[in-house]
């Protein structure tokens, strides 16, 4: 091997490698029973089942480097059917990645207790599902078909990078992208929209392989599914192959691999037979899917008896020891070749090297300027957004065919498809969960190399929400634009207008839900979001322009979460509010203030942000006056932890115009001042005795 | 016509009407431009390009009686492009439901101001998007894909029903269920689920017509979609027809509608080509999406002069009269047919009744036995589910591949599949949000006539999330069984385990999410979703057993939503909390007692239940000790309102086992007892006066 990988040359290695190839599988499959017995279970059948094709995958067909798990041109594997990820461990164990060893695989599934010496917990690379934070790990899969977009994201990412810097002779973009899928991911709707996306965009650049065992947790796949899935993937687009013997067959399954990689203008989608929990006592049933092992069992696939758990054969450990090596002498090669590309491109060798390290300069937000007139969010977020596709390169963004309405301006010229792979923006279609799970592959592709950017209405991050999540759990910078937030929305009624949506996102650990209120706070939501590089952010726009001007907003305080705008001593009370609202809160605020009831205002574009903040901070622009209260067209559930009180929203919205809703639900100018008013009111009878303690929703 | 339709009639009576239905789908085109130049806008593209679908629909195939819109037999018709609701409300109009007024129309899109003299708001029947509450509208929707699921539902209960009820020469079960579709809707992953399940069950009282005009919000489908749609349905059993002439021809949709009707084994997908906004000047484009039309497109349809606004002709009027006398026809023909019935089968016909008025009897869980030994709420929940199975027979329940998981008990003899329509168990595969969404459909088929029953992890509601608010906005009786909640799931690690979900669901208006603590507070939790009749329900439950047992406990209070359980008048401390960590509360109030810390406790299985209370009720159980503070494992949203502190979450979980996440996140007895010790000197200390209101979370 001299570090180079061609198709005939995989083909001549299999040709030489079949028995060996063979017993690696037994040894795989053996690891996967000894961790399953370490504590009595684990979900070992389909690890035992895809073993023959993980051995494919990890000998014969990816390019990778154990000693180096970020070398940049590495090929990219996903796990979706990720409780399956003992295998993904053992396989990463053989292939010789060093953090990887027995010990870490004696942690899966046992028991975390606390060092005493040192008072903490106990932790483990070895999860039940695989998470991002391991080397070698490039997703965190688990919540079945998010992994398949995932993928489809990471496809996208090497299909931009590829087309956006590779140059003739010398191609430094070449990685391929491996998933393996179960039954499970498949019957997921995020799938579907991720297979139909990959095959309108002609990812051939992407292999899905379909661990075909045809049962699951409850039983056998026929009594839910009774599908032709090679027809269904063919109708989408996809190329697709057949593997028969996927129980015992590495040869064919890397043959298989071999012609997907070599098909052009489709995703190739590797159906192969294989049978759960092959050759141990529950094969085939749905009690091998979280299953406990016998030592017969553990027996059958012994090469090195019985009694060595954990452990490799010597010639297996050989046939592993050359993976080590041909990943060196890849990444080497890579690296060569990287520096005739430096010297004869070296203007493009820059910009590769700052989407490498991630580094991206956003000064110019600092400077841009903003309109004096009031115009709606989502509008100057248009304009900001503009300025930053323009200016930084790493920013992929995408909508869900709500891009006029977002009014995320003319991006025609940079439309990211088969035919323009160098483009910037996906035409995500109507697939909001796929949009935000491929936008986390994309942004999992490489730290900073990418900004992936989502947009829709606030309403339809619903449907992605599972995505959001995984983006937070991940540590992702993803930003998704929610355009038509609150019963602000317009026209469309109660199935369009969030009510309750920020408090999931609000409650979401890591992620950022902000509110801008205006052109200004617009900016200093970008600059908070784009500055976040393990977070992913919301930005939650309006529809329509706030009525009217509102003063001292500032871009900069906008990443404090929350700060004075309005300032008064002798404030009896404190209105706290954001977005669209914050207007009304503005102006109630001056209309109580004239009429003898002192108000000052905080402007909170992000709770978590404020959250985070000093104490002292906090303190000083909650303040002490006797009444805090907040002002948001949303059920208020975050605002009781800093408020006595809150003008909110408890029930849906209603099929009228914005502001005809504001006024309808009592939360406009009118709204908050005869609330307020009559809450004063009450405090001063001292009605407020019987509970003063209680934070109350004002009618 | 003597009321009864079969399809040669439908045939018969089409050659007679080619000239009337086109003059029919001029003026129902009319209409719909008028209703769009009324405000300058509206969804109005693909209504007009629907006219010809819906005429055929309303006149030659769908059995319904406009005179009586709850006529248990008739025809279900849903619009799942929703954004499309005019064409709707001018079918209602022109086929004669009397509520659907000309004046009704005009409210589509107008100013919904306050009417001066009663100082309500003026509401409007004919909303933005299609809303169940409206007579004749079958289900809300809206919010793309979800209304193919309810058509799967509503056939899903109109083939049990007749399966359980029919008999030979007296079928009074007759349903056929038709749903409309637009590109968008075919895009999204619930409508990909629920294709799938529909074809493995094999539901031929279904018709889905798909409004193929290949054009969506942002531009032409080839943006985004490149697949073969016919194949893709084939592939997913449905017998596909294909109509070319969609703008023009009636009578080839009629035709193709009762060749569906004929189809036996399979649900049909027609796919009917046309052109949005036909005859208009926008036609064929994006902007005929939502669009405004020109007094030239008006005229271009206008058979009674352009000036005549919202009307139709006289010749028009008498085409849609004879449907009004069909309607009434059909409902006395089946009227005899039920009485019938009633003489021959009895006993049945009681049952029938019963189903059809909804009533249920549900005394003999107040005497359900309970264990005295600790189990999880998730092992209860099954055993007083069965119970709820054996003895109410609305109940048609339904799991996501982890009924064993769930502990949902060994159903198989019930379950619902093409060869047993009678049975009462959807096996609905790895579809959570079809799963949602379905049963929706199921519960709106007739009011009360049908309970559906959910079950799947907690975590993977966050998939059916979008389900789940569509049941709560549209007031459908629906249960959701929960299992694996908080990071108590298990195993599986923090994609499994939910910390920010239920602030959703508390969140989510008339939804109730209830978290029972033990086996009593499991049978109260069911006592409570059965019997809210206008509210879906997430039971939330365990999966692992409390530690030790909870007493005092109280099925009867559940529906209050909190209640005290440990009662101590000098309390410093109250302890509120719910589920699993209830058992660390009680614990940690007997430790703190006795260390001089006197606490009581309140068990509060439902917040939202608990803030319907009199407030002299809440006041009473909240009391007015020092610390009211909460003990949950998730992220606290909703406890502030109520609490001066928190022990909650602040993080995603850990790959642990369950009673081992508690310890290591600070929730088990330990911890809170270590964090209230701290609290409560920290105040002593005086040094709360910096910030004394504010609601802490513990650490």
């Amino acid at each position: 091997m001299n570090g180079h990988i061609n198709v005939s040359e995989l083909q001549k290695d299999l040709r030489h490698s079949g028995t060996d190839d063979l017993q690696a599988v037994k040894e795989v499959r053996k690891l996967v029973i000894d961790i399953c017995r370490q504590n009595g279970g684990g979900h070992g059948g389909s690890a035992i089942g895809m073993a023959p094709m993980a051995v494919a995958l990890w000998k014969h067909a990816m390019r990778y480097n154990p000693s180096n798990t970020e070398w940049f041109d590495r090929d990219r594997f996903v796990l979706s059917n990720g409780h399956a990820a003992m295998l993904q461990y053992v396989m990463l164990h053989v292939s010789g990645y060093p953090h990887m060893t027995t010990d870490e695989l004696k942690l899966y599934g046992s028991p975390k207790t606390v060092d005493k010496a040192t008072k903490t917990w106990k932790s483990t690379i070895c999860h039940a599902h695989p998470e991002r934070e391991v080397p070698g790990i490039e997703v965190t899969t688990g919540p079945l078909g998010q992994g398949i977009a995932n993928a489809v994201g990471l496809a996208i990412a090497s299909k931009n990078m590829a087309a956006t810097f590779n140059r003739p002779g010398l191609k430094i973009v070449n990685s391929h992208i491996y998933c393996i899928t179960g039954d499970g991911c498949l019957q997921e709707g995020v799938a579907s929209e991720s297979a139909s996306i990959a095959g309108h965009l002609g990812l051939d650049n992407l292999t899905l392989l379909y661990d075909n065992n045809q049962v699951t947790c409850d039983g056998p796949l026929d009594w839910i599914v009774s599908e032709d899935t090679n027809a269904k993937m063919r109708s989408v687009g996809w190329h697709v192959i057949d593997v028969w013997d996927g129980d015992t067959s590495v040869a064919n399954i890397a043959s298989a691999l071999a012609q997907a990689k070599l098909t052009r203008g489709k995703p190739t989608f590797i159906n192969i037979r294989t049978t759960i929990g092959h050759g141990t006592s529950t094969a085939g049933t749905y009690k091998s899917h979280h299953g406990t092992y016998t030592e017969e069992d553990a027996a059958r696939q012994a090469t090195n008896g019985i009694a060595s758990t954990h452990t490799l054969s010597e010639k297996c450990r050989q046939y592993w020891s050359q993976v080590v090596i041909r990943g060196r002498d890849l990444e080497s090669e890579w690296n060569q070749k990287m520096q005739k590309y430096s010297a004869s491109f070296p203007d493009l060798a820059k910009v590769l090297h700052q989407r490498m390290t991630g580094k991206i300069d956003i000064d110019f937000l600092d400077m841009l300027d903003v309109p004096e007139a009031v115009s709606a969010t989502r509008t100057f977020n248009g304009t900001v957004f503009n300025a930053i596709m323009e200016k930084v390169p790493n920013t992929m963004a995408g909508g869900a065919d709500l891009w006029n309405s977002n009014q995320m301006g003319d991006q025609s010229n940079r439309i990211f498809d088969s035919c323009h792979p160098d483009g910037r923006v996906v035409r995500y279609g109507i697939r909001e969960h796929a949009m935000a799970s491929i936008s986390n592959g994309i942004a999992a592709y490489s730290e900073g190399c990418f900004i992936p950017v989502t947009a829709t209405f606030f309403m339809f991050y619903l449907y992605a929400a599972a995505g959001v999540r995984m983006g937070a759990l991940s540590n992702l910078k993803v930003i998704h634009v929610a355009t038509h937030d609150s019963i602000g929305e317009g026209q469309n009624g109660p199935t369009h207008q969030p009510v309750e949506l920020d408090s999931l996102f609000r409650a979401m650990p890591n992620l950022l839900y902000i509110r801008p209120a205006d052109s200004e706070e617009v900016v200093g939501a970008w600059i908070t979001a784009l500055t976040a590089d393990t977070r992913p952010s919301i930005i939650s726009l309006a529809r329509d322009p706030a009525g009217s001007i509102i003063k001292n907003t500032n871009r900069g305080k906008v990443k404090k979460g929350g700060y004075v705008l309005v300032e008064n001593e002798k404030a009896e009370v404190t209105l706290i509010s954001c977005g669209s609202e914050l207007q009304f809160a503005c102006e109630a605020a001056t209309r109580l203030t004239q009429e003898g009831i002192a108000t000052r205002v905080v402007s909170m574009p992000c709770i978590k942000l404020f959250e985070e903040q000093p104490i002292e901070y906090q303190v000083s622009v909650l303040s002490s006056s006797t009444h805090v209260i907040s002002v948001e067209a949303y059920v208020s559930s975050m605002w009781a932890r800093f408020c006595t009180a809150s003008v909110a929203m408890d029930s849906f919205g209603y099929s009228g115009a914005g502001r005809e809703n504001f006024a309808r639900f009592g939360i406009d100018t009118d709204g908050v001042v005869g609330k307020v008013k009559a809450a004063v009111q009450e405090y001063a009878n001292k009605s407020h005795e019987v509970s003063s303690r209680r934070w109350k929703l004002l009618k």
